[in-house]
């Protein structure tokens, strides 16, 4: 797997993984690309809120880090398509348990 | 739970508990913890590296968040004793299968 130069820095598995995931929008980006693969534009529909430069980052580095596939199509007008790699998958599998402890502690 | 200003300002439960301990050395401090109840100086002989300003700080918002108690003992010289409250033992334990993901990747 490729790590950011970043999430290089720690040899702790819990930065390690947080460091991958941690930024605003990006353990979103996998939850929504966790329902199929999706273009920019319906992506960021996805994520109500999201300006382009941040998207754009947390898309960059996702797939940089291997989590995330970038697939352009050469047509007119362009397409670009996103989707989780198996290790994207199985990085929000993961953070499934932690997701539930969130929504519960929420909830009290 | 008592959550922080920073982790209040997301609706999404990923960016919640992520909030709580991706900053540098919290998890560690959660893991360290986890094997028992320690003093401050114990604490930072276990996590090598980390100065006092960084792990006074993790400690302060840990103990900010729930996540661990702070005991004083009115002894002389002073005793500080660190301990996993019950919301930073399930948080603990929700992030395992993260720090288990990040393992096996990294071996690759």
């Amino acid at each position: 797997m490729k790590y950011s130069y970043r999430t290089r820095s720690t040899d702790c598995p819990y930065e390690l993984a947080m460091g991958l995931v941690s930024k605003r929008w990006k353990a979103r980006v996998l939850d929504v690309l966790s329902r199929g693969t999706l273009r920019y534009g319906d992506l960021k529909d996805a994520l109500a809120g999201v300006s382009d430069k941040v998207l754009s980052s947390a898309l960059d580095e996702l797939t940089r880090d291997g989590l995330i596939s970038r697939t352009a199509f050469a047509e007119i007008p362009p397409r670009v398509e996103y989707a989780l790699t198996p290790q994207g998958e199985g990085l929000l599998a993961a953070m499934e348990p932690l997701r539930q402890w969130a929504e519960r502690e929420n909830g009290r």
